[in-house]
């Protein structure tokens, strides 16, 4: 399989985050699955340290530097999970890390990284001022650059969330992971893929973002322009790295609407008791769009964090 | 120890409500922790089924009935989430349940109810009407009346809560529990004592409702008059069998305001990620409100349900 992360490094890769990250538990609802018509695994990315499975990416990229590069500590662009869980990571082991966050960005998010004690360098919002920002940090600072998605590490380290799902030895006839850069997804299709080809990958994406869609459909990369969803952690568009490995690896990518992503969430909030972000409702929302598809499956499906703004719920 | 339910019947309680039951997970917060300045392990009931804990004491006393009792079913007057567990343990054991519930109760409780297989029978929205109406099933049904709170199966039921935090090998110091009817505070308080006498058991109550403080400090029961409190699982008054429990094997009662309440609520929410009706957030308001008592200790808290009106969340 080209240059991809291999199972053994994925391994690996989980072995060297295991005193970073959370074991997330596998958890079910009985009402859901009657409704849905099969059976469903929601690993439990929400719990995961920082909230999000980003930890996973951050942290195998963190401890994968050099003595030399931990030196001079990491460097990223995100207002979102990513920017927490690299932070987090980084003090974790004991490096810096400068995160560059538009200034427009939630005062909360910027306490979420101070608390972990990342360094905020502030821009204006736009992605030209975002990029330029983070090249003077890193040249001042001689920091590495770790991407939120379009990075070998980061994928691997995502790799390990499906790892962990097919270590509880179901035999998943579907897993689902939510789509935005790709990280989850791609990961957790190549991990899928290694421990049993015959299990579908499939990836959910909003309608209203949905670039991995139309990648995937025409086989060319597609950037996002000017996307509109409540999935707030989906805006972004499809990595490089990411389409490679969703071109070969991933069966299907559906899309569902808001609305539709709205009542999965409810859902999962009323019958599970857990707190997700509207991200993570994407895949239930696509399964149960498509019941028909998935009647007497097992089905895994990844709650990829529970960062909300509890004051904004869309309900 | 006076009439109350034994360890060993709290045992084979547990056994008997073993297919009625989830035993739901412990879960730990560090940033909740940290704050704390002690170790939280909150005991979680709104993962339970029907949402709370209240199934246990339901299952408890359906399974108890006699064969000729169960011809003929069981009855309470509830609008809360007893209502829906007798419901469901009636289901689930064959038999048939009747729930008085106000005209006035909101609708999702109803459907809650009836999606369990209870036949609601309505009321005016008064205590009178309430008892009125009850005796009057029960004479037309013959049906057996299971209280909520003030009943021995009931309490035996509930203290099996406990007993899975103590199998779970912590050496807690103290547990916490909310106090409403004190069903739950006085099956936790029973357990507590007959495995480690040393442990405390502490009580949580609102101050917009707090009989069983008042009742506790004056060691003689004083009914709630007019109680108001966001925590609309504990509105009840403090039953006579559980005054009894309270004051024979709980070391203190605590008091917290709705403030309080609502910021342990949303703490909860934001660092554990789960769903817990405002009912549950008492007893980690009142822990952080009196943190010196608690310092470096083990402390168990009961999160009671998470049957929360997801439209009405005080954030």
């Amino acid at each position: 399989m080209k240059n991809f992360p291999t199972l053994e490094e994925i391994r690996i890769a989980h072995q060297r985050i295991q005193p970073f990250i959370h074991k997330t538990p596998i958890m079910s609802s009985e009402a859901i699955n009657q409704m849905a018509g099969c059976e469903i695994f929601f690993k439990c990315e929400n719990f995961q340290k920082v909230g999000a499975f980003k930890a996973r990416g951050a942290a195998n990229a963190v401890v994968k530097l050099t003595e030399e590069q931990k030196k001079n500590g990491v460097a990223t662009h995100s207002s979102g999970n990513h920017a927490a869980a690299l932070a987090r990571a980084a003090t974790v082991a004991g490096i810096k890390s400068y995160i560059v966050m538009p200034s427009s960005a939630p005062e909360i998010k910027k306490k979420a990284v101070k608390s972990y004690g990342g360094e905020i360098i502030e821009c204006e919002p736009n992605l030209i001022a975002r990029e330029t920002t983070l090249n003077t940090v890193v040249e001042k600072t001689g920091a590495t650059f770790i991407p939120p998605y379009d990075y070998f590490d980061v994928i691997e380290g995502q790799a390990t969330c499906a790892l962990e799902m097919w270590e509880e030895g179901i035999d998943f006839h579907t897993i689902m992971a939510p789509v935005g850069g790709g990280g989850l997804l791609g990961g957790t299709a190549l991990t899928t893929k290694y421990i049993s080809p015959i299990t579908k990958v499939i990836g959910a994406e909003p309608e209203g973002a949905d670039d991995a869609f139309r990648s995937f459909q025409s086989k060319k990369l597609i950037p996002m322009q000017g996307p509109n969803t409540i999935a707030d952690g989906l805006l972004t568009s499809l990595g490089k790295l990411n389409f490679e490995i969703i071109l070969d690896h991933v069966d299907d990518i559906l899309t569902v609407n808001d609305e539709e992503i709205i009542a999965a969430m409810r859902l999962i909030y009323e019958r599970m008791k857990i707190v997700i972000e509207p991200s993570c409702a994407v895949p239930l929302a696509a399964l149960l769009k498509n019941k028909e598809h998935f009647k007497g499956q097992k089905v895994g499906i990844i709650l990829s964090g529970g960062n909300v703004d509890l004051e904004k719920l869309p309900f």
